[in-house]
């Protein structure tokens, strides 16, 4: 099996400083992609190589809305969330309202195989630590940049949601995403992307990461949608945009990343720009900012 | 279009109690339906009959695993999830590690026509205060019986989440879950029912309300799927029954309820029992202890 690994960061608006600063901001993304490669090339799961990405995009600051650097709610804080999910068995691990982990996709993996699902706030950063996963003081997430976003644009859409989707050699699926969700939310809400079924799914078929106005994404139950159209013969690229269609019939924005178990994609987006990164084994990475 | 309700109080081994309290536990399943009943009979909305049939079931005491009376979580806090969903528009409410709330269904009802869908701890608690949803003391939810149950046997599933689906006579269907969890769960711990597509749907063509086993639920996007199956032209018993298959190959144990726009309807588990009841306009209701 050719190994494919595919990443999002985030459908929304175009920005101008994303514009500017495209070399660096392809850097990253290239970077990310190598994250995963480097996992799948040797062999190595769809598990690790999803976590890897993702955690180097929740590393980075500037450019994308997870772990450090994640937009802020309305009162200041950073409430961040994170799913996980293995197609071949439909293990999932979730948190969210996380305050202190790191990488929330570690914490999420810290649930991957327990018995519970969704851990949400100081239980979640609790598990995450007692597995191992790094804690930082809920200070460390909060950055300059984020705090005047909030001062000068309170309740814009932040753009920057994180999420990887690969297909290893062994043919397992996995889907990862993680965020800071919007900026200006009420501390406390939820969004899609640790709710498995809404911005996260991954099954024995393919394998979804969701990106934009979160509660539109859980009100047409997109990822678990999408895998339905599929298991039901759909090739992945028309699910994809099936499902996004209900998404924009709801008059939200958003994009995905679909990977089935044949290796084929779908990276579609209602939005302005959805930066995004396709490797596949044998071939050269590609992104588009 | 002639109205119907459908309720469910929880999937879930038979008990013995339930055995030699028969009587009671039929009449407070019949009156739970005549609740929805009165409503749908004057032409009220589906919302409202939902609404009032799992209040109804929130407040009994005994019986029902949710709102007073709900399973207590491992560190003895009654943590308490709702949803509520609404066909016609897919507009959602859940709420869920509510602590104040006396009935979690109102709190669901007073996210529904917001811009958010999941909230949890604390912000839903005051923005359920906030919509006029009573709001009683974390001490009043929790009862001497549930606090044996944890006491004497701290992990054993507890049986009763409460459900209903109804379609009115303008043909809208709706949907509503709500739990207090399982018995000696992680505080923190989020099951299926607040997670839209999990434990709770409705749309167009069918309203869903699921019990059982949480994470097998969530895993299976039970709810989302079987909707899917709908969509697609399998009958509501069928796509119900496909559903329960795949939470069964998990291993685990439940049931739902499901209505669709023609008033067809499935009440399967895969249980020891499920109590549940049927009320369909110009009928008497019926029920199953």
């Amino acid at each position: 099996m050719r190994p494919v690994a595919l990443i999002h960061a985030g459908a929304g608006g175009r920005s101008r400083e994303i514009e500017e600063r495209q070399h660096e901001y392809r850097s990253a993304l290239l970077t990310t992609l190598a994250k995963a490669r480097a996992i799948l090339e040797s062999r190595g799961s769809a598990v690790d190589a999803v976590q890897a990405a993702v955690m180097f995009m929740e590393d980075e600051v500037d450019f994308f809305n997870a772990g450090r650097g994640s937009a802020l709610c309305a009162d200041g804080s950073v409430e961040m969330s994170a799913a996980l999910m293995r197609g071949s068995d439909r293990q999932a691990g979730a948190v969210a309202r996380v305050t202190r982990t790191r990488y929330p996709i570690a914490g999420a993996r810290a649930v991957l195989d327990g018995p519970h699902v969704l851990l949400v706030g100081d239980a979640a950063d609790h598990h995450a630590a007692a597995a191992g996963a790094e804690q930082r003081d809920p200070a460390y997430f909060t950055t300059e940049r984020q705090q005047h976003r909030l001062a000068t644009e309170p309740s814009r859409f932040e753009r920057g949601t994180v999420g990887a989707v690969c297909l290893d050699v062994d043919g397992l699926l996995v889907a990862g995403t993680s965020t800071g969700g919007m900026r200006g939310q009420l501390a406390g809400r939820i969004g899609d992307s640790p709710q498995i079924g809404a911005g996260t799914w991954a099954d024995e078929n393919v394998a979804v990461s969701c990106t934009g106005d979160g509660e539109a994404f859980i009100r047409t139950g997109a990822a678990r949608q999408l895998a339905a159209f599929v298991a039901g013969g759909t090739p992945v690229e028309n699910a994809a945009n099936g499902v996004l269609r209900e998404v924009a019939a709801l008059g939200a924005v958003g994009g995905l990343i679909a990977l089935d178990a044949r290796g084929n994609t779908a990276l579609p987006f209602v939005a302005e720009a959805m930066p995004r990164g396709l490797w596949r084994g044998g071939s050269e990475p590609e992104v588009w900012a």
